[in-house]
């Protein structure tokens, strides 16, 4: 079927997106039944476009491109904000990449109730609405025939979710533990190569994994929302973000990460939800994993995820967990599910 | 929906099955919307029974397991042979789990193309017709509005193909390597814990992961059909057994094992399928795998597999390669997949 789209937010991962899109067209369709027409993008910095026929999308990249802004486009209505381009444009399909606000779902939250209440798909990798109330969200989704879908939210275009959700259907999910933050993986493998602390997070922010402020990835913060969405989806938990205990690696040493290799294991930071008792229990902490477990030999900027399952014990799914293009996979990923399941 | 079952065979895996179903029957209903009745199985050694209004399968389970009969159960008509059960019984979804025969497909071959013909859909986990004419029973599938199914061909319930083919949708897979023979995996690990080759394969047929004949293991023929069948199904090839090379790991001595470790390397019989400009190029031998890889640290009867893809880069599965259970509940998210599917 085809698709009529409409971005907001059209930074890194919405060019990731785009340039996919873009480049596969044809086979999209032919292979997938996928077509789709790009109809607006409207971006707080690079302004707004609206065209009812569709715009070029490879125009759109050249002039992003070359440091142009959107609503330079020559055929469109421009100045639509995104609430606006959301409620009064014919697109069908939203694709909200705005910035991430774990606190209080930002902008985004609003963007996702918006698309939703309209009967619009939105497909996201903003951990912000899914965070705060993915639970509710599906429900206003299925209440409106509409698909909202996050595989981007945690380890980029790695089908976590779509795995535990999907292909793991039938087993029950007893405990997930995974390494969901990049950063703190590759500054822990470069501790062990006798890198300290520090020289490790320079080195880490010199190749762009981590920000000039790395608070968000080195205390944690990062794999606690994405602990959350967890515990939230494949959990099926009703948390808050309080209810992940959360502890970063800034306190690690290379005299630790020396002991534990002793040890015939690994420090890594662990994101990790399980079923007990008295229901989820959810936390982010820096383990020593044995050696001969999958997850011990995730090195780098690298993600992974184990499932520990009823029929199947453990299933763990190692990949890249960053990336324009990655992350820009997730959502074209996510149209091609919706895409299956409008086709039935 | 509900399904209306049918077992062609009812040895370990089949009765895997027949367990999980048993036992989350009200699970699948509530949480799938998964109804079914089992309106027959057939099976050379225990005989069969067909009753339109359906059998207790938990009275089945229960027969079998004391040393009884199938055609022991008190209601219904006995005496049915597979094809008769497939095609003269009110069964729409047949579950195919009798004896591999790879080099011809066997009667697995007969009972797949007869469901397929009569409209019905079929889950299997018998590698035989898989991987004789994949292709061609898709297509029959398609032509007759009917579902076929093999997830548990590869890799037994770990989502091997279904990663692949759904989650991966829009990725270009460029070459896959894998961990498909549990038992060559546990013996090269046993290996590496200073066993010698025969030691290692008597403790390996001890524990039940080698067969007494284990020709099918050691020299890569499991493998080669599990290499087939992931070239044929996720690399789109259209290859016959004979042209995935094969090597398997009889020649591999404790010195060949040492020699790696000081390169850090890890010797692996490695499945490989991969695109080149002469098309796909298919093979199965022993590799020395460097100890930063994923595939590396995959140890015991844990199998594996790398997808090497355009967007994503590497993304490597890991879960169980065998088991009762775990080969069981891979029909069971077929079973769940149909289901899926017929909902649109």
């Amino acid at each position: 079927m085809k698709f009529k789209l409409a971005f907001i937010g059209f930074g890194v991962v919405g060019q990731g997106l785009a340039e996919i899109l873009y480049s596969k067209e044809e086979e999209l369709r032919e292979k997938y039944d996928f077509e789709f027409e790009v109809l607006a993008i409207s971006d707080v910095k690079l302004g707004s476009i609206y065209n009812k026929d569709g715009v070029d999308l490879g125009k759109i990249l050249e002039l992003v491109d070359e440091g142009g802004k959107i609503s330079d486009y020559p055929e469109g209505k421009t100045g639509l904000d995104s609430i606006e381009t959301i409620k009064d444009t014919e697109a069908d399909t939203i694709i909200e990449v705005t910035f991430t606000d774990m606190e209080t779902g930002g902008p985004a939250l609003e963007h996702v109730k918006t698309a939703l209440n309209e009967g619009k798909h939105v497909v996201s990798t903003n951990k912000g609405p899914v965070a705060q109330e993915v639970n509710q969200l599906l429900d206003l989704a299925e209440r409106n025939d509409a698909h909202y879908k996050f595989e981007g939210t945690v380890l980029s275009g790695t089908p976590a979710i779509n795995l535990a959700m999907k292909n793991l259907a039938g087993c029950e999910i007893n405990e997930i533990k995974g390494i969901v933050n990049g950063t703190t993986n590759y500054i822990l493998s470069k501790m062990e190569e006798s890198m300290g602390y520090q020289e490790a997070l320079d080195k880490a922010q010199e190749l762009g994994y981590a920000e000039a402020d790395p608070t968000g990835d080195v205390e944690g913060i990062d794999a606690q929302g994405k602990t959350l969405i967890l515990s939230n989806t494949v959990m099926n938990a009703d948390m808050d973000l309080e209810e992940v205990e959360r502890k970063g690696i800034t306190d690690i040493t290379k005299e630790d990460i020396e002991e534990a290799k002793e040890g015939n294991k690994r420090w890594k930071l662990i994101a990790q939800s399980k079923r007990t008792d008295d229901g989820i229990e959810a936390k982010v902490s820096p383990e020593k994993i044995p050696l001969d477990h999958p997850l011990a030999g995730v090195m780098g900027p690298t993600n992974a995820i184990t499932f520990s399952t009823d029929h199947l014990g453990e299933v763990t799914i190692i990949g890249p967990g960053a990336g324009k293009e990655e992350t820009g996979y997730a959502l074209m990923v996510d149209l091609l599910s919706i895409n299956d399941e409008l086709k039935g």
